[in-house]
């Protein structure tokens, strides 16, 4: 529209940046970049392993989990074979689906939350292959607890391998994320540097999966794929936990904003364990209207397509400059509506 | 082996670095890098356009050379259906026609050329989709002309799609490029910024293509592939022309030492059109030797394995100090072998 969003406040990147530890890494990073990167990925492998206190043999390192879900459709579903994903679940992974010429099989969202014995039922059918669920949630930032997810992967037939996409676990109560040991044989857990870490334009995400897993996506993957700057950077700000922490603390308190701002203006919203907080208007009308007029305000807001989260629009915690803006705009555009 | 290579020159990395004014930008794009990157390449793949007098929606962008092979695979070649590349072609190629269970189909080098001829004969059969060819070659180093290139592309069935990877073309002689116009509606050029442009580790190459298969493309690329840095240094350092001619200068004095190098040594090397050049040692056995010696001495370098390229090793032009190292190290084996 010819000028510049005054706060962007729609795709949940991180409104915090990126570590400076990282950022001085990455600086020096440049003069290298003639050589290729490393294809192992073996100090981020490592120090990922070490993190988690599992075997860098069970970390598989891509670009983003974007990467990673397309690895995962291409080596688990064949074609006319079906994956499972909530209605309104990540598009990236509902694209690969699609791209790869499978099939999907989708279960509503219920009171804004997964429905996960819907989907357990879902994927009884035979030639289901892959479950996909993200937890805490996007787009809805809701979230399961642990021994509900638990529970959900032993209801799952011993054929399907169940993606675990954990990209918002940083934001989330403890009790939402199961414990990584033991690793479960057919479940990948889904990691990224682009949302607590700040570093969603260098595209690293991670699974953190059976040895087999990972090293059956070492016969597919570019080896490559990695940029040398993104591992340098990855691996960097893995050791400064003070600023994930710092992060965390800050979201905290921005969502607790928002959710006081959407009760003075009377929209509820639902209970977030993500970067981002989601408003409900009431209803598909209202919440395409306020959508409209934040972004004619130069508020850049997104909100789901399909039914029943139709009614809800979904915030960013941005900076708490980002989040004034929003907030003075909302409350004007919600009192016109 | 426990200690570091003291000359580099196995990898045809550019050994000349970065551009100082992509290095500027990269470093400040660290700033940004809480933000997804722009996944239509907008900026780069305007600058691209203008660069080649193409339109943007010819130009098809994505993280290196070895993505866009894995996207013509998948989006050309069905399983059981064939792809033709020389024998002993690029291996990325080759893995990718593999990991989507396609078949392969290869001519022979003949005298350290691609046979052009025996590609075209393979690409009458029925079944074969896709030719791949590089020129300038690699791992030869070798050259067709532009009218030999045309002559090939005539001789393709309609229904093939011809890559032709020019990733060493900057470092080649004028008439071993066909000109761009007019893109012809089968014939990806795939270029990199991997090479004279010192970003192997950005991971960032483009096709210059008919728009319809660029917008194929969109339909199964990953749309936020290419690390927003790496988008920022490709288009800073496609201004920077004068310091990518110094590299070609740089590479062309290398180039010229290393031959002479090989005449001094009674070795003969294949003309070359890139940044390294091709000893032949007279048989696998002593090129085997040659490289095992080099490699105990801390010169990293490498060799083809196939039939009838094993008699071959491959250098790639370092620094002076690189080159010297590199000279003096092979004077020594080659007094011995």
């Amino acid at each position: 529209m010819g000028h510049p969003f005054e706060a962007r406040v729609g795709a949940n990147e991180s409104a915090f940046g990126v570590s400076p530890v990282a950022a001085i890494a990455m600086r020096k990073a440049v003069d290298q970049l003639a050589w290729y990167s490393d294809p192992e990925n073996f100090d981020l492998r490592s120090a990922l392993a070490t993190h988690h206190g599992v075997r860098p043999e069970e970390i598989a390192i891509s670009a983003g989990i974007d990467d990673l879900l397309g690895l995962a459709v291409r080596a688990f579903v064949e074609p006319g074979q079906i994956a499972v994903a909530s209605l309104g679940a990540y598009p990236t992974f509902i694209y690969h689906v699609n791209g790869f010429g499978c099939g999907l099989s989708s279960a509503p969202y219920r009171d804004g939350r997964n429905d996960l014995e819907a989907l357990a039922d879902l994927a009884q059918h035979p030639d289901v292959r892959l479950v996909y669920l993200s937890n805490p949630d996007n787009p809805t930032g809701t979230w399961h607890k642990a021994s509900e997810i638990r529970q959900l992967i032993q209801a799952l037939p011993k054929h399907c391998v169940f993606i675990l996409d954990e990209a918002y676990t940083e934001f989330a109560p403890d009790d939402a994320t199961p414990d990584i040991h033991p690793i479960h044989p057919r479940t990948m857990r889904m990691r990224t540097f682009s949302k607590a870490h700040g570093m969603a334009g260098a595209r690293v995400g991670y699974a953190i999966c059976p040895a087999a897993i990972a090293s059956g996506f070492d016969k597919i993957r570019l080896h490559f794929g990695v940029n040398r700057i993104a591992q340098v950077g990855a691996a960097a700000s893995l050791t400064h936990t003070a600023f994930v922490s710092d992060v965390v603390k800050q979201v905290e308190t921005g969502r607790d904003a928002y959710v006081s701002l959407a009760a003075d203006l009377g929209l509820l919203t639902l209970p977030s364990a993500t970067n981002f907080v989601t408003f409900d208007a009431g209803s598909a009308e209202r919440a395409d209207a306020i959508l409209e007029r934040l972004i004619e305000n130069r508020v850049f807001v997104r909100k789901p397509r399909v039914e029943p989260l139709d009614r809800y629009f979904r915030v960013t915690v941005g900076r708490k400059d980002e989040r004034g803006v929003f907030a003075e705009r909302l409350r004007e555009i919600v009192k016109g509506t």
